[in-house]
């Protein structure tokens, strides 16, 4: 029955975008060509906004030529948005996708993504109105529930673990205190993926800091003083989303203090990422903390933008994952279900994926933080576990090598 | 008679750090292996500062599949060093040099490097000790004088242009105003690279300034309001290096003006590299000063040390080039001649290149901008002749593709 329902697709991306986020809109273009029910493929431009100004780029009939191109190629080819569509918006998406008989409604993006998508699949139902709903997942942060991983994530791992790596060698030819900071607002995966970066004893990171695990700065200075005095240097991986005991963002007290022991002098507006406030904050308590251990060279790097947008670079599993979750996502439709696509690990000793449709209430608006087995129990290193978790999915790191 | 000079080889890396620095220290071990005037290879720990503490580490017999994995390693697998010798530091040099009979010096690095070099050749010569002195380049900074580019010059804009190129296509799919701040203290080569990252109409980055050209703060936030006019976003590639009228760096201003209206407030010590302070100074002045334009989303990245650093992506032609500027040097020396190998292009259709050996005076401290011809005449562009330049240089930039 449910695979008889005939009409149009419509896909959309949104939120920061990847480097494998086009993997996922070529594999549902592809795959719902398959299907007879399916006639027209609308793209979205600009995701839901774009909807909601019946902004649509047809994709029917797109070139075999262009759509590989696409797929290898980093960003939202359709444009993406920071749109969080309330109850009214989403009544307005509804509208706009019954007008060309939309029945097939395909949303890339990470949990505000799953919860847009809910809240229109749960309007539809009660509007009577058939057309199936699929969450298809993206983002670097790897924080959605019910997932083992998401796409998007393993490709930005193998950019920070690559960078981690370069910068570690960089610091040991020329000694000094490196403290790095990388994305992730909710959660540290990102962050954690820098210890792929250790090969030998002494490499860096040598101290990796995420916002699961409350951020003192004195703490943090008594850590870098103890590993100054063994390695003689120090390349500390810090998230962009540390808080302090009370839960308030690092980022956030900075830039709303003018306490000089909390920021020196203001650090402009909040602001997570596109700053380079915090790296420039933690350098300068360095600076002025560690002074007695005549460190000379002290410096701060925010990997910034290029962790979800540097080309050329991606991870082949990520690749291929995100473009199978987009092509299950109409195999999903096409069978009747509503839901989110969710990529499992299959317990095999080869690093094995499937995935599952689960409910998009599991994952939306949810956030997924990197489990207490994974962190040390100083709460500021990651656990050799972690290591067998995720270099799989980056596809792996570059080799290095040094003769000092 | 230059020829049969017997004796053993002294080999260090200074300053920063390439992705190909070694490539140059591997292609001098293996060309010096093929030359039995040649006995011992001694490779300086940490360049010059090694060479002082009697800190060797021989290289005569390593092993090919080390040395294979340190040529394709980026950083400076022997170490290297912010030193800038004196007199007395360089005569030190020479008396530890002398003592184990190193009668071939090879020093790679920049025009700092070309410098100590050229004192060490001639406290030699005027001692009567025959030792032949043979300068390397490296820098990615491009900068030095007598060369058509410099060996890490190609890895780097490669990062650089895939970067911008990155950093656009993600600005396009969320428009929004970007700042990215690239490397080049002395001059705008690395910054000038950023204009690879353009294909097609309305592609970033939009603006780009260079040291060479004094920047103007009311100039800018013109230039700035004009292309998001037309584009609705901008991307805009800035150096570090970036000067004011009077020759003083912005990165000083900012770290010594207290004035509310150059910095707002102290944003640390000076520092060129290894803070965000310009990039978030930029992006603060682009907010208050164009809030009447409606741009939400005004970022700024500064690339810090990954341009340096980043590793698996290095230019192919650059790693050759580095290679052969290591082999070339012995070559040089072998013949009797002092001097710093420079590499120059051939006039043929597709690119090709040579090395020669220069004085090393020609180089030693001397700067080379980038010259007015691939400056546009605003001075906030860079012209297409600067493509036929340095796109050989970069061993070309991953394709991307995008819908809108």
């Amino acid at each position: 029955m449910a695979a008889t329902l005939e009409g149009n697709a419509c896909i959309g991306q949104s939120g920061g975008p990847t480097v494998v986020i086009n993997q996922s809109l070529v594999g549902a273009v592809e795959e719902a060509r398959k299907h007879k029910p399916i006639k027209k493929i609308l793209g979205a431009v600009h995701g839901t906004l774009g909807i909601m100004a019946e902004d649509f780029k047809d994709l029917t009939r797109t070139g075999r030529k262009t759509l590989d191109a696409v797929a290898d190629s980093l960003s939202a080819a359709l444009g993406s948005c920071r749109h969080h569509p309330d109850e009214d918006d989403c009544a307005a998406i509804l509208d706009v996708l019954r007008k060309p008989d939309v029945r097939y409604y395909f949303y890339i993006g990470g949990d505000d993504s799953a919860k847009s998508t809910a809240i229109i699949a749960g309007m539809a139902r009660r509007a009577g109105y058939a057309m199936r709903c699929v969450h298809i997942p993206k983002t670097i942060d790897n924080n959605l529930v019910g997932s083992d991983h998401t796409p998007g994530f393993g490709s930005a791992a193998r950019f920070v673990a690559s960078a981690v790596r370069g910068d570690d060698l960089d610091n040991r030819s020329i000694p000094g205190v490196k403290v790095d900071v990388i994305m992730g607002r909710d959660a540290g995966w990102l962050t954690a993926a820098s210890v792929l970066a250790r090969r030998r004893d002494g490499d860096g990171p040598h101290l990796i800091y995420l916002p699961e695990v409350p951020f003192a700065i004195t703490r943090f200075l008594n850590d870098v003083r103890e590993v100054v005095r063994e390695h003689g240097r120090a390349v500390i991986a810090v998230s962009e989303g540390i808080r302090d005991s009370g839960g308030t963002l690092w980022a956030k007290k900075l830039a709303e203090s003018s306490d000089a022991d909390v920021a020196g002098d203001a650090f402009g507006h909040f602001q997570l990422s596109g700053t380079g406030a915090l790296a420039d904050y933690l350098t300068m308590r360095i600076k002025d903390g560690l002074s007695s251990l005549n460190v000379t060279r002290v410096r701060g790097d925010t990997f910034g933008y290029l962790q979800r947008s540097f080309p050329g670079f991606a991870s082949p599993v990520d690749q291929r994952e995100a473009r199978e979750v987009g092509r299950d996502a109409v195999r999903y439709a096409c069978r009747g279900k509503d839901g989110s696509v969710a990529i499992k690990r299959k317990k095999t000793k080869t690093y094995a994926s499937y995935t599952e449709l689960i409910a998009l209430g599991r994952v939306a608006g949810k956030n997924r933080e990197v489990p207490k087995k994974f962190i040390s129990t100083g709460g500021n290193d990651i656990r050799p576990s972690f290591v067998d978790y995720c270099l799989p999915l980056t596809g792996g790191i570059p080799e290095t090598e040094s003769l000092v």
